[in-house]
């Protein structure tokens, strides 16, 4: 499948194309395009602060115009830090991001316009795009370098194609043990408790235990823990009472 | 409300620390814990890097160690690049975000911690969290730098309490133009067409005029660009035809 293409229109910074490169690569994209980078190209101080990112800078393409660089696009996207008073559907970057995998998956090509660092694109550049993308954040402090605004992007293109649970427990086989084992566990603690002393009262007991059930269910213990479980209670039952 | 408090374990660089604390006012995080910066505290390589987010330094507190930047905190989540084999709940940034809104919302204190830049938190620094946060990202590509890691967190906290809808046209009141009106400009655009022998054959009028209908609804437009098009339709009418 191919990726969006993300296009840096008149970077000023090699540096901030290197990192620019970087976040792309870190959400999947490989694709990128200069429209006059006013250091020139190549620029060294761009591989300088790709981290190895090497391979989307060695594949960059240069254009003169963003007309030249988008011609061959289907559907193309203007970020922009603030609106622009133009009558043209803004998403955010998790719709781009959802956006773009269905037009992608539609055979479309398609692409990212970024302005420049201070000024951001120019408002017949934006128009230039089919949809304009904003990135909603704190409305007193949007200032967003460039590579910042790249890796959402590329994060947000990223997630719409991940398949990870939203939270899950660490290891295939770490499983909570089967209730039965679970059980086991409870009556063998609640035996060497009343044992010990601390149920004394009848009527509590049944709260009490149900209070140790709740806070080990929460925690969901797996067979290994469970063993290990049974083994404190009975190092501690061995411990004795200390003097 | 209070935040989630962002806490830099270690952390190499003050230029980190201060676009780390730039990444956090992005998303409305404004509270920062450090646990022995190794360039010292205060760094004013910090507060160059900051781009205007000094409020975050000002106010960052020192601690001697991860134990002591959590010591006041109920719920803790740590940043790994990579999964550690520890048997912890494992969750996405995108839930973190909307989990850490639930747990501030029940008046949890929540922080967030994030190792040094080589070489991430320390196993037993891990431990003491009770979740762990993975970002989902191009397994080929993993590297990303402290300060992304924490725009990444800030975005997932800022999107999570964020009502923008996903697409939307810019400006209130440019709402696509009632039907009635829609079909007024259609009426007369196939009454000029007719005229200029756009549509001879009978047959074809029907399917043309719905071609032309589908185009327009996918624009979707509003008075003000009817009024536009009226016109438009109205020089071209007497534009004649070119010699």
């Amino acid at each position: 499948m191919s990726t969006p293409i993300v296009i840096l229109v008149r970077p000023q910074l090699g540096e901030n194309i290197g990192m620019a490169a970087r976040a792309m690569l870190n959400g999947g994209l490989t694709e990128m395009r200069l429209v006059r980078p006013r250091d020139g190209w190549p620029n060294e101080a761009a591989w300088a602060a790709a981290s190895g990112a090497d391979r989307v800078l060695d594949e960059a393409k240069l254009y003169a115009t963003v007309a030249d660089a988008i011609a061959d696009l289907n559907h193309v996207y203007a970020t922009t830090a603030r609106s622009r008073a133009q009558a043209k559907p803004i998403v955010t970057a998790r719709q781009a991001g959802a956006e773009l995998r269905d037009l992608i998956a539609d055979t479309r090509r398609c692409g990212v316009l970024f302005g420049p660092e201070r000024a951001g694109l120019e408002n017949d550049e934006v128009a230039a795009a089919d949809t304009v993308l904003t990135v909603p954040l704190n409305p007193d402090f949007t200032s967003l370098n460039l590579a910042q605004a790249v890796l959402l992007l590329a994060y947000e293109w990223y997630q719409a194609g991940d398949q990870t649970p939203g939270r899950y427990l660490a290891g295939g086989a770490d499983v909570p043990a089967p209730k039965a084992e679970f059980e086991n566990f409870m009556d063998r603690l609640v035996a060497h408790l009343e044992r010990g002393g601390f149920m004394t009262e009848p009527q509590l007991r049944h709260t009490v235990t149900r209070n140790l059930r709740n806070l080990f269910q929460r925690a969901a213990p797996t067979e290994q823990e469970l063993r290990t479980l049974h083994g404190a209670v009975k190092a501690l039952t061995k411990a004795g009472t200390p003097e």
